[in-house]
């Protein structure tokens, strides 16, 4: 099987490519090799200049032909009858060569090349050159025909073998330029693994793709138009077949894979005959790749425009947005996006979600492709199927995993829902039903004297805590700038609100920010100050005097609200537990959390977590319940659940809730539900993401005790920019470093442009961020290394350095 | 490569599967063979006794090894030195065979067994046979020496080569036996549909997998234990390989795979010392597909119960539901869930999903793999990637597709959310801005002089209508067994609710059943009574006197609300266009709804349909707004947007109503975004959806204009239906065909439980429905075919004929 590809190509609908498009592989990459251990470092990635075509052959075996197709394409692109200019410059890169010198497909292009000049048009002004750049000693010592020092490493070779094509009527100066190159060459007719198993000169897939990247650029410096320049990466065997380091070559070039029909087996010696006979078809298949080129460029020019003109985009003023700044995003690969840029010329490049797109993202690269594996078959296997009073496979065993994990020690109760904002919506109805059973208060529906009798039920809530965008999940929420007439007519603000004291980082030390209204007179300096997270997440301080404080404080709320209306009812606390996310990247002290949930325990008021942000180890845990030292009666999970690949949320509740809704009649039961719930394809890639990052065998940040992630932001670098005078405030917390920026007035908020020049300067940098107003984060995946996390600082910092507001 | 399966078996996690489980196949069907025609007709369905172990066996190649592997199995399973008992039984089945005498694997096994008994437990009780029951009449004339009648069809030859093992030192009525069976051989050695091309003797799907279950059944039927019985499928060729009819046996049998190392090649000729060798093999095969079997089988019988102890299932009494009523759902295939049911033995049964699992269901079989396909390819491209400011392929696609679909000529904005009821949120907020501004009623939520202050705002609807389960969808209903304090403490019914007229048929008339209010002396009996659905979706009733009626019912409702609450505002008219589907499936008049939308829009009060049910062909068009002849300013969809897969939503909106959010803070823009904004899962999912229900070459339903589905249920037998003494009205339109049952007192309504009895009947006939209180309904797909439907309206006929409420 010959295999023709567009590095990162996409499927371009175009009559062109679909009939390229024969077979389209969706590459089981851990299937097909026998369960290689997770890549402990994030994979290198490639930048990929778009400024002319590059394609890549691959066929699965030796001797089917991709040296044959690239020199037929080197012919059709520069010996043309009608060349579209008269200096087109083709670029054949061979990555990888084994069995050298003796097989060497650059120097085969070369020389059947030179041959087909002579023959095709042998007076035309062409030059051609052949370089080989590093081998092993012993494909080195072959060539030279002399040994050297240093056994095991790569030899420079780069001199070797470059000439310059002279026909006798060849002008100098000749326009049209084949160069041809061999970037590593081995000695042996094996695998490039094993060669280097045996050889030596390993070559990590970082270094050969910057190599590569250096390749590829040669052909967009040169100053020649877009389609006068080519370039085709053959590469060495299959997709599945390894290259040096052993990664599978579909995983080190990221690629689709388009597939010709076979090249003629057996050819004549010199394959002349072959070549002209076959030389139409070579044209056409050229000017294929040539169209699914132009178009797909094309395409990208295109969307921004596109997407500005009939998207509506949430949270998003459209006034603000010119074309220019809408990012088209290619694909992603774990934590990066690639994304089209242009810069002189077309290029992707690679960017870190840093956003992790909302907040939901959590998979490696390795993840992604398991998820990928995972819901193609859940989508074959079940679709969708109806959910209630049914039960199939992914539905069981992903309430299951979520009560022994995040549920664990309370929860016995699995509701599905769509997002987070439903799964609040759930547990308001949750607790307000199991409120009124224990208080007495049951008005019947089905009871004629009760109908259209309401008995005023509220929540108590924390004031900047936010727990979605549907109008009831809003009413959980103090005023702010989500909540004003424009956007909800129907707010009213149904809680009790409270003023939360916030815990964060300056100058390198943890500070304690009380509200008012709490006493703090008696305070020793020791409650307010911390010198790491240990100390305030500590449950010792249950028993200080902070802790009075803050019982007194909460009482005192709560008897002035029922004091002022004798007539209402805190039906439900609910909470963001330790961290507020929209509200601010706000840390909250755990200590005042815990003696709310207490407070309202006493007080047979039922607890909810919205944990759609901080669950599945956001916060470095688990559940941030964990971290509170303390367990809710009801709580919301979202987001990370299915890794960050698809919408599915759960609200889990205790036994004591769920019996709230028994009965006789169905009219008792909650009638709440949407449409995919428990779908198949989502509780699938929950059940492969839950499992997968907290298992230390997938995930290498999960610590020996299993129970929090390792730091994976340096402390020193934590330090450091506390310290930076452009900086209020740092929160940093498992996956999640946050900083506010100062600023005065009306920089200062959800609506401040303040940040803006910052994140553009960071986009340079490769590191996507969104802000909220002036406060801005950087948030990696559970299983995302320490090393990329102090890169992302150190571009932070770097960047804060030169910040100047516009 | 050597495959062994289980027939429709899970991937067992337990740590013997994996064993088997080295490699999983997720099978590209159409990438696969060249783009075959999707099948006109539903796939033919195999019911699968489940009361031994049966397991498929495939190579996809000849001369692998198969027919070894079975005869090894064979001997394991009857030879064993340690015979769980002396009456076990092993049926091999050869399906198709061709190259027939000559070749024939049933034989081969049967002749090899022979051998190993006497070699093995020569004095061992053990009978064996050997049958083939068709042959093509080529093949026949091979074996029996004489040609016959009938060119072209199949000939018996059930009595051919039977025969019984009778060693020297065996006892009469032998206990242990071997059964093989060739179902069905031609005589040329090629593919099975190029022979049935050649030889004739075609066999269509549905024909060989009855035959196949009946000889599945055999060993089901004798009394022998679970363990004591084994079946064994030779397929022909490998799972991409075509059947007689062309159809992939994979497709055929429905498998996944699961790999067995490569039986050593070139055996010797008698191949006995290769048995002997590998005995020790098979024997450890032989039990890991036993446990596999057995674990398989323990799971189905626990899942009920697990499945009861931590679901919280939504819109359930759990107390209704006992244990045995549960249904285990084992996969679906288009339209059909396969599900595990106990009738003497374990089965696994079809059921036709006639709820189309809570109305999201639109795919065929063939549809549903491809969309596996797809969305498989989005998650390894993308897995999900922030959509603000950004944009890629599958969001701009479906976003472009949807306006030029159920959005064309009006829509020109796309907002993507995750279900029907954040899609309805959205619109209020839509909706409730654009009033606003039209009628100068902005307050800014950043002036501090408007905060705090609010007008009230409410909606215009229909009594009856449901727009989404979220606290804010709830208000825009008006109260129902929904909305009582025991379920929404915080509903106040935000809205002005008409009582609309339906439309319904009965004793094979539509009649109009007009509310209370509107004028009706005037009305001719032509206005009242429709001989076709035609006469009252016509355009022409708007000129009637009727319309007058409506028309002025309206406007004094709207006079009176807005006199009875001088400070009121109606906002937005929110209605589901044609029927009310959770209400309970009534058809509203369209010509009242046309009416209401006018008077409306002259009031400059943005218009909502909520699409939610009715769009994507459910009734019968792309979208409902077709059939009502009008236009929204916005509408919601979701359910069927993805062909059923996945959870995704759309809001679409005008451009004036986009312009409303237009200004330059980020405070004016609508702030609501859900997690998931347009995940590129359920993009893909509904861009192949979309296209592929709008297709005549994929939906045979779609007539030649396009616009409208050809009538799916069949007039005759719904007039029939409509007629029933224990039916008070029908509803066909589309895709839905629903009746209410007639009933009394606590027996009509949400809460009923009327209709137990009959859907239970209805799913011993292979119809899984969910009722509606006393109403109940059948749905498919927009693909399904109109002989699917005549078969279940003839199957709910049948059980109406004996229905005795319970």
């Amino acid at each position: 099987m010959l295999l023709l590809s567009s590095l990162f190509s996409s499927s371009s609908s175009s009559p062109h490519s679909r009939l390229l498009l024969l077979r389209l592989h969706i590459h089981l990459r851990r299937s097909i090799s026998s369960s290689p251990p997770p890549s402990p470092s994030p994979p290198p990635l490639l930048d990929l200049p778009l400024s002319h075509p590059i394609y890549t052959i691959w066929a699965s075996n030796t001797g089917l032909g991709k040296t044959l197709v690239s020199t037929g394409l080197a012919a059709a692109t520069l010996l043309s009858p009608f060349p579209s200019s008269d200096s087109a410059k083709f670029i054949y890169i061979k990555p990888v060569q084994t069995g050298f010198p003796s097989d060497s497909d650059s120097a085969f292009v070369f020389r059947k090349f030179s041959q087909l000049v002579l023959r095709r048009r042998p007076s035309f002004a062409v030059s051609a050159s052949n370089h080989v750049l590093k081998a092993s000693a012993s494909a080195a010592e072959a060539v030279l025909g002399f040994g050297s020092e240093g056994e095991g490493e790569l030899r420079d070779l780069g001199a070797y073998e470059e000439r310059r094509l002279l026909g006798e009527e060849w002008a100098a100066g000749a326009a049209s330029e084949l160069t041809c190159k061999t970037m590593y060459a081995w000695r042996e007719a094996i695998s490039p693994h094993l060669a280097v198993e045996r050889e030596g000169g390993a070559v990590p897939d970082k270094v050969l793709l910057e190599v590569l990247g250096r390749c590829l650029r040669i052909g967009s410096e040169d100053g020649r138009g877009r389609m006068d320049v080519w370039s085709v990466v053959e590469t060495a065997g299959g997709v599945a077949s390894p290259g040096p380091s052993g990664t599978l070559q579909c995983d080190l070039y990221r690629v689709p894979v388009l597939v010709l029909p076979p090249v003629p087996q057996d050819p004549s010696d010199n394959l002349m005959e072959w070549f002209d006979k076959s030389q139409a078809v070579f044209s056409s298949l050229k000017e294929i790749m040539l169209s699914v080129y132009s178009e797909r460029i094309q395409r990208f020019h295109d969307m921004p425009k596109r997407a500005g003109d009939i998207f509506w985009w949430p949270f998003t003023q459209h006034k603000l947005v010119p074309e220019e700044t809408v990012t088209v995003i290619d694909s992603r690969c774990g934590e990066n996006f690639s994304v089209h840029k242009v810069q002189n010329n077309d290029f992707i490049a690679q960017q870190f979600d840093a956003c992790a797109s909302w907040w939901t993202q959590g998979p490696d690269a390795t993840l992604q492709i398991e998820l990928a594996r995972d819901v193609g078959y859940a989508a074959a296997r079940f679709g969708h199927v109806m959910f209630p009073e049914n039960v199939y496979e992914p539905a069981l065993e992903c309430a299951e995993l979520l009560l022994e994990g995040v549920g664990k020690g309370w929860a016995s109760r699995t509701f599905f829902s769509d997002n987070g904002s439903t799964a609040i919506e759930v547990a308001l109805k949750m607790a307000f039903r199991k409120f009124s059973l224990d208080h007495g208060i049951i008005l019947d529906s089905t009871d004629p004297n009760t109908i259209g009798k309401f008995i005023e039920v509220k929540v108590i809530a924390l004031k900047g805590s936010y727990h979605g965008d549907t109008l009831g999940a809003m009413e959980a929420q103090a005023p702010s700038s989500y909540t004003g007439f424009l956007q909800q007519p129907w707010y009213t603000g149904k809680g009790l609100f409270l003023d939360p004291p916030t815990i964060f980082m300056c100058d390198g030390i943890w500070k304690l920010s009380l509200p008012e209204g709490v006493q703090s007179e008696k305070l020793k300096q020791e409650e307010l100050t911390f010198q790491s997270r240990g100390e305030f997440f500590s449950k010792s301080r249950d028993g200080s005097s902070l802790a009075g404080s803050y019982s007194s404080f909460i009482s005192q709320q709560l008897s002035a609200y029922s004091g002022l209306r004798g007539f209402g009812h805190i039906g439900a606390l609910i909470i963001e537990p330790v961290v507020h996310g929209s509200g601010g990247m706000h840390m909250i002290d755990p200590l005042f959390q815990r003696v709310l949930v207490n407070e309202c325990r006493s007080r047979k008021i039922p607890v909810i977590f919205d944990e759609v942000f901080t669950g599945f180890w956001r916060l470095g845990a688990e559940s941030a319940s964990e971290l509170l030292c303390c367990q809710p009666d009801i709580a919301c999970f979202a987001k990370l659940m299915t890794g960050g690949i698809i919408p599915l949320a759960a609200t889990l509740a205790t036994d004591a809730v769920f019996n709230a809704f028994a009965g006789d009649s169905k009219l008792k039961a909650l009638l709440h539900g949407h449409s995919y719930t428990a779908h198949a394809m989502g509780c699938t890639a929950a059940v492969k993401s839950i499992k997968w990052f907290k298992d230390p065998q997938t995930n290498s940040n999960i610590t020996s005790e299993g129970r929090l992630l390792r730091e994976l932001w340096d402390a020193e670098l934590v330090h450091q920019i506390s310290s930076h005078p452009a900086v209020q405030r740092v929160v940093a917390l498992g996956t999640l470093f946050a900083l506010e920026l100062q600023a005065e007035g009306s920089n200062v908020g959800y609506g401040s442009l303040y940040a803006r020049s910052l994140l553009l300067k960071l986009r340079e940098d490769g590191v996507y961020l969104r802000p909220l107003g002036n406060v801005i984060y950087l948030m990696c995946g559970p299983c995302t290394s320490p090393e990329t996390c102090s890169q992302l600082l150190i571009k932070l910092y770097r960047r804060l350095e030169e910040f100047k507001p516009s």
